[in-house]
């Protein structure tokens, strides 16, 4: 009732998401006091069939996968880097690598469940683009979580159990699919609009503005069978 | 997404809201396994301005509040356990006492963040309504809180903190009195259909379907401005 609730379903690989939520970011701040907004992140993953001791430079990995130039797949990291710089993020165009992210994904829920999402989410996403330590190698994730408050054993925990949060990676990603997202960044504004990609802030703004507003209008009341037996200021008054 | 969400407004005082109560929960359990429904206890005092030291046997005290006979009184306490027994609770009709539940939404606001909320609620409805001890003390509240898996000393220390809790109570009964609620229980279905009294199982069952069915529609999609970047299994393009 208070708040505007926003799902973003996103990957820590996908440089679209560290910029969209970025730009999402903003457009939240912008309307502080205004909309009262309240994030959950849901999981994607971009390559989920990827086997999780193949972590690789990204460059030559994206060059050898989409049969274009390293040049070329060199070129696009230093654009996404641009593009990430006007936001404010920093990214290490040369020096990321690409991996599977499940574990990344587990570990999510499991900051979720804490209440400290939102820390581990960025802190990820940092790790991931402006760090130029991998964030793919088990040390690391622990590593860079706890930093973010989440509990050591906590986080080893989950990651030496390959079932822990594995439901609600996968809950997570089926729920996608039924509303028809095939790529990230996706983000569901109240459970009723569907954005896709790292839109501006301004449209962000806009639209998170539109389902504030539409969230206003008086609740339908429903006319009981027999009008109802209630308690108030007044007693309970019973009916014969 | 997946959870229709109900907002419930009552007050452990309050006997139409222990029969509504569970009315409505006869209707989630027959609709287990097609509607799956996420309940948030919130907090509704009949009685706010009442001395907390104030507490007495409930049948003298209505007789003289309302100016009706204790002969009067008493019928309806009698009628009232009758109506709960129909829905297989227990009710000492001529038992319990009634006082300030201020105490009792703070430390069921603790439960709520502890996980236990419904436990705790249960608990509480049946130590004022089906328990011979009254509720009103503290030792007691403390005890049923523990019970139904509260820590004691947590429980404890927010009776000792006047303010631990208080704006969440405050908050929830400034929204009751947003949405038009006067009286309780008042159920909120979805935050779309407001529901005033004990009902009928029936009609509750026929609102959740309703709502339930209501959920499911597709997202509206919002055009991005340029289309949305996103990243996807094909990777992640750049528009030039």
């Amino acid at each position: 009732m208070t708040k505007l609730r926003v799902d973003i379903w996103s990957d820590i690989a996908c440089p679209w998401c560290y910029v969209g939520k970025a730009r999402f970011d903003k457009a939240v701040q912008g309307l502080s006091g205004k909309v009262d907004v309240e994030v959950r992140h849901r999981s994607f993953e971009l390559d989920p069939h990827r086997d999780p001791a193949d972590v690789a430079p990204v460059v030559p990995m994206i060059a050898k996968k989409y049969g274009i130039s390293t040049a070329q797949a060199q070129a696009n990291e230093y654009k996404l880097g641009e593009l990430a710089q006007l936001e404010g993020l920093e990214y290490q165009a040369e020096g990321r690598d690409y991996g599977n992210t499940f574990d990344l994904h587990r570990v999510l829920h499991l900051a979720s469940e804490r209440g400290l999402e939102a820390p581990v989410w960025q802190a990820f996403y940092a790790a991931n683009f402006a760090d130029s330590d991998s964030i793919f190698a088990r040390e690391r994730v622990i590593e860079v979580a706890a930093a973010a408050g989440l509990d050591r054993g906590e986080v080893a925990a989950v990651l030496d159990d390959p079932e822990a949060y594995r439901e609600a990676v996968r809950a997570d990603e089926a729920e996608a699919a039924a509303l028809g997202a095939t790529g990230v960044p996706f983000f569901v504004i109240d459970e009723k609009y569907g954005v896709s990609g790292a839109q501006p802030t301004e449209l962000f703004a806009e639209i998170l503005e539109k389902a504030w507003g539409e969230k206003k209008p008086a609740l339908t009341t429903i006319d009981g069978i027999d009008g109802g037996e209630a308690c108030g200021p007044d007693g309970c008054p019973i009916q014969p």
